[in-house]
């Protein structure tokens, strides 16, 4: 019998190879790196019994017909982080395959086809854009996106068409409503949930919406010795007490992420009071109408505690993501499908966004988490263990029977 | 009768002429606009009846001889901070000699001699060191400094034998401490003290001792929408509260200022929860016992915070410099002449180190603060009202007088 953990490890440390120099994998879209990982990926396809070809947006699928109408996908992306891990993104292309390989080793045909889909670009660490093959398959692709260049000013255009692909056909790569069961993506959870629960799958709740707010706060600077602290306003010291009251503030609402990630603080002396702090607040959740609710109230906290210090504050929202949803039924089959591999099937969110969020708008959607070391990713060090990815492909290809017969 | 006032303004325009290009006054010391400052301020001090010479560590010298034994010294700095203004140190060195020339035109003999110091260095712009004129009078130089470099890698020594001065000469400038009688600097404000009391002139009652603490809190990174609120060690969450406990502490503590000016917030993008963030800690009094408890006081703060949210905590003291006192003989002699000009006499703490710091160290030390608009310093809008100056001229006078009937 194969092992298909030990299966799965070796595709991935085979697939971390394509790389560009430096620690951990650095896997960007539309290069050499990209080019070795789509041979590599193909053959596997092919292993599988999988119809394979590029996309226009450079996606590779992997086509199983099966024995009705309908399509299901699976997939998630090849690229990395600059000095990212092997198995962010890539294990989500890698574990289906192995799934329709287990289905046709033991002589199992489906009733409806399969595509794998190896999406170019999630990241969107190239370009300042990302979800350009999912958005092609949700048929949601803004063309304007193609204009934009990376930094050596190659436009995304000029890249996929480097890449031999054609940029004019993506519309085409649409797939129809009517036709499309749903969508299963495979993902390491990039978080501490799974290990802290001693489980190695979880079955994902819903992907978080997101929001962000652009914060400035405006005081006077002066020297640090000589202002008096009741002469003072402090920009930084406002800053911190809405930090402290943002953190208390998502502790205290269920399913709340909110952090605030970078400070800016002017002029920024040892020796000089600060007198303007920019900073942004980012807010996730299942829950749009808590989210939102959240943001105005950091907005309100914002303008509080400028006004008690007798600051200018501004508070601008400038980024909004809606949360997407996992689907009932798709949920049901995977926790079912982890369950007779052992598992409890505990429920979890995605707090980042997956190429998942843009199927959403094609189809149903589901994702499975992995335990991976240390919650850790995007980083070299980043690991998940054989026996969970084994576990992964058990319990994919049991959803995907249970999908048949439910 | 000379209009003190409009004189001072004059020469303080003047002076600021002599400024390398861009917005408000750049004098750095030992090049071209030092030179001219040197060249303008000799005459002035001639004019005052000074002999006038530039001594080995760049400081311009004018001194009178008096009916009596002993010397006492006068005086400020003369170079400015990048883009800063046209009073902050050289307004110390004009109004002493025009409070001499003041003198010189009433006939008044004084029964001591008067040594008017122009010192090339305070601000500690150019090099990695400051206060070498002031401390060249103290007889406290460390001849190790000449060899630190500017960013050009013109070190010190090479700076002052280019300005014409023979850097080996400098121990020989320390002056005999019996014959010292006392050290007064008139500077403007730099805060806002002044000018919320509605008083021209204020009379200081030392210089505040300093302490740096450097804070580094180290907790753990991750992505902000996959690190649940309850399994995060968030550094900047930590730190934050720190920050607003400072505030807090140093609100509650008379004469204590306290001051985080920087914060530096690493991984430092928005969606990643901050997993070390480094900041130095500031802290000024006159009383050393009291900024000593509270340097105490804040390390205990931080250890308490990282604790509770269980993140390492490194903060060390990198820097102290204890409280100078200014002599309190010299204090009611100013203060009475101040008061004969119409002030109060009001009393104020200095919490910038001045030349006067360095002075300490020879003999018993005094300063004149002048109310400056807004307290604004080092910015090109630096600015004291010509009638304050004037005031300014006539107290140092008036207490050239009073020290000679004391």
């Amino acid at each position: 019998m194969t092992d298909w953990g030990a299966e799965a490890a070796r595709h991935l440390a085979a697939l971390a190879g394509f790389s560009a120099p430096g620690p951990g994998v650095t896997r960007l879209p539309y290069g050499p790196e990209h080019r070795a990982a789509v041979r590599y990926l193909t053959q596997m396809m092919e292993e599988a019994g999988l119809a394979v070809g590029l996309d226009a947006a450079a996606t590779l699928v992997g086509r199983t017909e099966g024995g009705g109408a309908g399509t299901f996908y699976m997939g998630s992306h090849q690229d990395s982080v600059p000095q990212g891990g092997a198995f962010d993104g890539i294990a989500g292309v890698v574990l289906p395959v192995l799934a329709l390989r287990k289905l046709a080793e033991e002589g199992v045909v489906l009733p409806y086809a399969v595509e794998v889909l190896g999406f170019a670009d999630e990241e969107g660490v190239r370009f300042p854009t990302a979800l350009l093959g999912s958005r092609a398959v949700a048929g949601t692709v803004d063309m304007a996106v193609l204009e934009m260049a990376d930094r050596e000013g190659v436009s995304l255009r000029a890249a996929l068409e480097g890449f031999g692909c054609d940029p004019e056909a993506i519309p085409a790569l649409a797939r129809d409503r009517t036709q499309a069961l749903g969508y299963l993506e495979a993902h390491i959870e990039q978080g501490p949930v799974l290990e802290a629960g001693g489980e190695a799958l979880g079955v994902v709740t819903g992907i978080c919406g997101i929001e962000r707010h652009a914060l400035r706060f405006t005081g006077e600077t002066g020297h640090a010795g000589t202002v008096p602290m009741e002469a003072r306003k402090d920009a930084l010291v406002a800053a911190a007490r809405v930090i402290a009251e943002v953190d208390r503030l998502a502790r205290a609402t269920p399913g709340l992420r909110a952090t605030v990630g970078q400070v800016d603080v002017r002029p920024g002396a040892v020796n000089a009071v600060p007198g303007e702090v920019r900073m942004p607040v980012e807010l996730r959740s299942e829950d749009d109408s808590a989210r939102e609710a959240a943001g105005l109230a950091i907005q309100a906290i914002a303008g509080r505690v400028a006004a008690e210090r007798g600051l200018g504050v501004e508070a601008r929202r400038t980024y909004a993501q809606p949360a997407a949803p996992c689907d009932p039924k798709l949920r049901r089959v995977l926790a079912k499908a982890v369950q007779d591999g052992g598992g409890t099937g505990r429920e979890l969110t995605s707090g980042a966004t997956h190429d998942a969020s843009a199927i959403a708008d094609l189809c149903p959607i589901s994702m499975l988490f992995i335990r991976c070391r240390g919650g850790v990713s995007h980083r070299p060090d980043e690991h998940a263990e054989p026996d969970d990815l084994g576990a992964a492909v058990r319990a994919i290809s049991g959803a995907l029977r249970g999908l048949g017969d439910a």
